[in-house]
């Protein structure tokens, strides 16, 4: 559909893995005069980028949260939001086996859309312009505040002299368990939950609220 | 070690796994007269199973958080905490590529204990007794409420129209990523969090404390 790809930002997370693709793939990669634009830069600087970019080829951006409108005056624009966690360590098979967010105004573009998550090697799912705001903030919660959860965990671990590699396989398999609950809220062990709190008061208590909250909200 | 072992809570969610798994590798299961009593019942359950057990043979418990005195008045006991989330769905296989915490308080103890969760196939660790609920508290974030937030993120994907199974590949990726942290608040993009924060605000105001303590947290 493409032949020809300009990609901005090629030297980032984003931009370095979907740059490597497009190569894979043979996807020409052009410093201008491409076909598309795909805009892999800090979601701060779309608005500036896309307004410097003179109009006529397509324009996309792979930002979670960035509406649409951001591309402007651009109107052959799209979205393609890899929905992965990319680091700079490794290339553009990490794109393989992540879905990917997909928005676009009319037919013609959410095409374009779709050709360019498929090949990516993504599995495209259709996202309204307006509910990006509240999918990047679960995609937030789900990735980056897992990031979280382990290094408080791990930090407990290192409190209690337990290796903290003693938690990926647990963690692993709570996700490979389709998420089903267990331990001690499951079991409405309220004694073991009122154990950690106090141990968490005593010897870690900036963790505490956290604890605490999260007791809530799964109770709930 | 020990030729024959009762399981006491054998239907359970631990106790069938072990069972399962002790039978695998030729161990007897006795209903009585065994060499150790593994006790698999409800921590809660525990002090009072112990109590009721004739002194004799070895008895140990397969608790998180529980610690060693709950099995008194048995003096040659230990306890080994397979790391794992454990469904009934599921069999003796749960338990391959896990951690166990071995806890115990003599030599004699501690030998067994390891001999208990190597036979289980779990990679055992030494956990001092009044370490344990702290341990347990660190398993219980990273497991369990990593269920919270895969729920939290869901419930968001639904009321945006994005599949929350696309959710899968993402959690996955960050912890073979080795829970290197990405997203909005490690570009230092405050706009992106205050949009979450915004959005939620709006449309489901029950999940915004949550994800403002953890934001705050993931900076500190």
């Amino acid at each position: 559909m493409f032949d020809t790809v300009t990609i901005i930002g090629a030297g980032g997370r984003a931009g370095s893995a979907i740059a490597g693709r497009l190569r894979e793939r043979g996807v020409t990669l052009a410093a201008d005069e491409a076909e598309l634009v795909v805009l892999c830069v800090p979601d701060t600087a779309i608005r500036d980028v896309a307004s410097s970019l003179g109009t006529g080829p397509w324009v996309a951006h792979v930002s979670g949260a960035t509406p649409l409108s951001a591309l402007e005056p651009h109107v052959r624009r799209f979205s393609v939001h890899p929905l992965q966690t990319l680091v700079k360590s490794r290339g553009p098979e990490q794109l393989d086996g992540a879905y990917a967010a997909v928005t676009a105004e009319t037919d013609e573009a959410h095409e374009r859309a779709l050709w360019l998550a498929r090949t990516l090697g993504l599995e495209p799912f259709t996202l309204a312009d307006e509910a990006r705001t509240l999918y990047h903030a679960g995609a937030v919660i789900a990735s980056n505040y897992l990031v979280t959860l382990y290094r408080a965990a791990a930090s407990l671990f290192d409190e209690a002299g337990a290796p903290p590699e003693a938690l990926v396989p647990l963690m692993r398999h709570t996700i490979e368990n389709g998420f089903e609950l267990t331990g001690p809220i499951a079991r409405g062990d309220w004694a073991t939950v009122d154990a950690h709190l106090a141990a968490l008061h005593e010897t870690r208590p900036e963790i505490e609220p956290l604890y605490r909250m999260l007791a809530e909200v799964t109770v709930a």
